[in-house]
């Protein structure tokens, strides 16, 4: 199990940085793009839980666009082999002062592309 | 890509099931084990961002063993070849009533077994 080889690590790297463009602008088609299209896939939120690429575009659809700009922090991919990898970061808004976010998300290698396969988003309430 | 291979799923369950015992037990030596020892494994917990294998042993030493019996809920666990695995599920604790939790492991396959290279656990204040 070769890790982080530098080659996989950029690649997971760029399909990070444009899932976080596009969650910052709120484009929903690019969104869905990221996340497997499977009924497998799983996303925990800050206030939902979603099982199946279904609840989770459902939910792209209908959130709000406002204030999702934010900050990153702490963030460290991490890969195993040339298929598998997790992306873990802070996050801090203006919108959500003295809370912490927390982003979490195991990235797959399909034949179509990089995609998310799991993610859980959370808020500390207080930072440490 | 293999998803689901049924001797692999077993693999992980009987690991991920192992954990639960640990965890609810507060057995901390097991529960060391079951995380990979690597500065590259990340665990977020409820009220802690732990990077690293001795954050994340020091957290577990240091933890309060009282109320940690819980019920799982809506667990699931999707192998991904033979090396990786997610398991994703709720749990509710008696002693955080209308509070859901949410727990989430990637788990990867190495010489020495089955380990977490990285979780994310939170509470949600209202059960959805």
């Amino acid at each position: 199990m070769d890790i982080d080889l530098p080659e996989v690590v950029a690649e997971v790297r760029a399909a990070f940085d444009r899932y976080e463009t596009a969650l910052v602008k709120n484009d929903v088609n690019a969104l869905d793009g990221f996340f497997r299209d499977d009924p497998r896939t799983v996303r925990y939120g800050v206030n939902e839980n979603l099982y199946g690429y279904g609840e989770i575009a459902a939910f792209r659809a209908a959130r709000s666009p406002v204030a999702l700009g934010r900050k990153l922090s702490r963030t460290v991919i991490t890969t195993y082999g040339r298929d598998v990898a997790v992306a873990s970061t802070l996050y801090e808004r203006p919108s959500a002062p003295r809370r912490v976010g927390r982003q979490m998300q195991t990235w797959v290698k399909f034949p179509e592309g990089w995609r998310v396969v799991a993610a859980h988003v959370s808020l500390m309430e207080e930072k440490k």
